[in-house]
């Protein structure tokens, strides 16, 4: 398998589709990014299991899920937290999108990790309870105090319960984040790398490796 | 008002109409406890909007809501969370229902709080962003070290992000559980008091006071 800067690398997740070109991230809705990309020729991991069928017909395209593997790996883990995991030797791996991971990795050992509604998921479940806990997210939220107003309750109930877990499990290791809600996540935390490329920078060293 | 061990007190929640009659807690489902207490004497709060025109329609049943007030709430506290702050002089108090709602007092003022999703409604939002995470809680989960299945990684994320923030303001108060799944998940904590009667203490006070 040959790698170069002109193959595409794509990262199907279960909401967006997200196409590295080389310099650059995308993300596009699922036609879009079929239209616009059939005939290239693209490697791809998906955890997207609609998709499935009618991306496989796609002649240019190959699934290189198969290739990704990490020394510690659970069975059924997802191919996404594998590249992941990838990207750096050591480190907590945080991909916030529709569902927020965590995986820790330890000198190129998969350690273990936890999943978490993602941001929007978290939002939704509230509404479900009741009309009054309806409420958007305050994206100005301040960890620094108890709140005092059922919007606030509910951001530092979804923020500060996720940043608590995080920081138990960083005792020294770099904190990387990456995903659609990454950056966002990543402003409640003290020295952290948010790099959307981290998935990517997996594939690649997958690719390398075979 | 009379307050004696004759008068029924009743808790109405999102889901389930909580009743003491003196010397026990009944769970019950609106219709039979309409059914089988509107013709006794009931003093109750309510977080329930959708039932509120059929309840006040029943004579011998008072909202006791506007007599709930502690020191320090805000102005859309729900009146549970007020009971239940009444409780006791100082503590952290969690009621896990439909809701998880977290609440901090010190010496009778309130301090703030937050909520978090019920146990039901975190599990069943995992199963709303991908078939791959609809999983049954493990509820015989150990939280000594990370999880390599997705079983366990959903379930730890819920239980130890949960876990986390509440521990993270216990500051040497004690912490209190009451609600539907409080048992079970005070049985992550260390030196709890899980005690189904605080919401009608926190009532029985502010009948008191009144």
């Amino acid at each position: 398998m040959n790698l170069n800067d002109n193959v595409l690398l794509a990262d199907i997740g279960n909401t967006y589709f997200h196409v590295y070109d080389g310099s650059k991230v995308e993300h596009l809705l699922y036609e879009d990014a079929i239209g616009r990309y059939k005939d290239k020729v693209l490697y791809y991991i998906s955890v997207n299991h609609h998709l499935a069928s009618e991306i496989e017909n796609i002649a240019l395209w190959k699934n290189i899920s198969s290739l990704v593997s990490i020394k510690g790996e659970y069975e059924t883990m997802g191919v996404d937290r594998k590249v992941l995991c990838l990207s750096h030797d050591s480190g907590v791996f945080v991909d916030a999108g529709s569902a927020i991971t965590v995986d820790v990795v330890e000198k190129g050992v998969y350690m273990g990790g936890f999943i978490l509604p993602g941001l929007k998921v978290y939002a939704e479940s509230y509404k479900s309870i009741s009309s009054v806990l309806d409420i958007a997210l305050n994206k100005a939220l301040k960890l620094d105090r108890l709140p005092t107003t059922t919007k606030d309750g509910i951001s530092y109930g979804i923020i500060a319960s996720i940043k608590a877990l995080i920081d138990q499990h960083r005792e020294g290791k770099t904190l990387y984040f990456t995903g659609g809600d990454g950056k966002f996540l990543s402003s409640f935390f003290e020295e952290v790398i948010y790099d959307e490329m981290l998935v990517f920078d997996g594939m690649k060293k997958a690719l390398r490796a075979n």
